[in-house]
């Protein structure tokens, strides 16, 4: 079986390793958001990747949910004593490692993907992780605070601020010009189903989705979407500020819509979204909380049961 | 008083911290041999200046002599995980956090004289340290092993090897183009004297003296030297393994005829040495050990003193 998944951060990464668990035999490509990437002290960070990296490769601080197991921070506590800005995104050593050979390779001329694959023979994440695209995107967001108005990177706005300033405006940096990583229309061409886990579905999944010709290319095939928010609110992280900034109520039935019918085909929803509807999408109850891995596993099984079921 | 000094890394930063004790009101301009420079991992790392830097700032490690104290290493580690090389060069965590602040500026455009000026605001080394150039050049050694007979970077051969393959020759690779950093000549031209400590007279202050422009600036200049060779060893490190290389006895004598009467006045050696001389050079016999800070105030005293009378 041929599975794509498009995916975000933390949410995504725990999804995943759910469907590992669910069917371990089958041949899965993520497509991951790169829109979240920043470079920090010269360093290209790419946090979305390295989480699905360090989550399915037994890296991850579990608690976190993002950042490495064990993790120490001497690098960054001598950045700050050099003065050096910006002092609020955590990275820890270990972390930096990562981006110290990402950055190298990119410097060298690599491309993401082809970093992002050589990082993962250390990892063994046991899906194929592809960058959206290679090439560079940024997720700016519009907000006004005690500077004006201005746009700031998405990683100042959810990190530093907390996403304390309301969103009016959520833009893809570079989107317009840029072409999918190499290997990703393939994946999705060659899937037998697609799955869109519990994450973002505006700065994640919904960032993904405007990189040329992946958005078509999912069209024509049978795609399930887990809804990230269950009564109103998001699973986790603030998914409701960044719904709110493009006008989509935070309801599973808001992001089904912002989706549309003529991308998804099933959506799991939570006991108390069951009147979400869509013309042309099955709808289906599920415990969609990704409480443990036993219940995330069980949740990755119920969106391939659908998808099996459509696919008919 | 203003004073001149070149340095290397180990010895030349602790001649230096005797130096300030010594007269601590003088005004100090030290100008450091980059020739030891390297890029690893992509980053750029001066390891004299960082030396003089930490030694003289409080941060150095002071039973190895280099790096910082209460250094841990994650990232080297995390980096080997990932299969980099080289792993031959001790790099620790704190350290890492120099040159990547480092190579941020020199990637942003700085010049490396500014960029070792930033660093400094925060070590205060009490000094004015100037990199020999801002032009790159780097030490490059020929030797034959089982890869047959090649041009290695002086690091590799010096840590890596240890120096167990002989040096066929030395090379200051860009030297013909490198200029000296601005303020190096103004600050020759402006000292009352000149130290030379007992750093390696080949790959530190010799390279040093290659940079086009220095050596003649000292000349005009009184310039006390201390000998690194102690009756027929070196101090410290492996100086005889690159004096054998430009054809030179490993004897006070012959380190003093490297430099030459056009450029020493005095030159300061142990007991052992006491029958070297020049034809134009003030010999004196001190102990020249740097055995305790101490003993190396009293070294630079002994310069200094001997520098003042052959101003008179």
């Amino acid at each position: 079986m041929r599975i794509v998944s498009l995916a975000g951060g933390i949410g995504g990464a725990r999804f995943l390793r759910g469907l590992l668990t669910a069917v371990p035999d089958a041949e899965i490509t993520v497509i991951g958001n790169t829109g979240d990437d920043i470079t920090l002290f010269g360093l290209r960070v790419c946090p979305d990747l390295d989480t699905i990296m360090y989550t399915l490769g037994g890296g991850i601080d579990e608690n976190q949910g993002w950042g490495r197991a064990k993790e120490t921070h001497v690098v960054k506590e001598e950045l700050a004593a050099y003065g050096m800005e910006p002092q609020w995104f955590g990275l820890g050593d270990r972390d930096f490692a990562t981006h110290i050979v990402r950055t190298q390779m990119l410097n060298a001329g690599y491309p993401l993907s082809q970093v992002t694959e050589a990082l993962c023979t250390r990892w063994q994440p046991g899906v194929r992780l592809l960058p959206m695209s290679d090439d560079r995107t940024e997720t700016h967001v519009v907000v006004t605070d005690e500077h004006g108005r201005r746009a700031i990177h998405f990683q100042e706005w959810w990190v530093r601020m907390r996403a304390s300033a309301p969103a009016e405006e959520i833009a893809l940096i570079g989107a317009a010009d840029a072409k999918p990583a190499p290997g990703v229309l393939e994946a999705i061409h060659g899937a037998d189903l697609v799955i869109l886990p519990p994450s973002n579905p505006v700065v994640s999944i919904g960032t993904i989705l405007q990189i040329a010709g992946i958005r078509q290319a999912l069209e024509a095939k049978v795609v399930v979407g887990v809804s990230p928010i269950i009564g109103g609110a998001p699973v986790r992280g603030m998914a409701d500020a960044c719904l709110a900034a493009v006008g989509v109520p935070a309801t599973a039935q808001g992001v089904l819509e912002l989706y549309g019918a003529s991308l998804i085909d099933g959506w799991l929803v939570a006991e108390e979204d069951r009147d979400t509807r869509l013309d042309g999408v099955r709808v289906e109850v599920r415990p969609v909380l990704m409480s443990d891995p036993a219940a995330t596993a069980a949740l990755a099984q119920a969106a391939l049961d659908l998808a099996g079921e459509l696919a008919q």
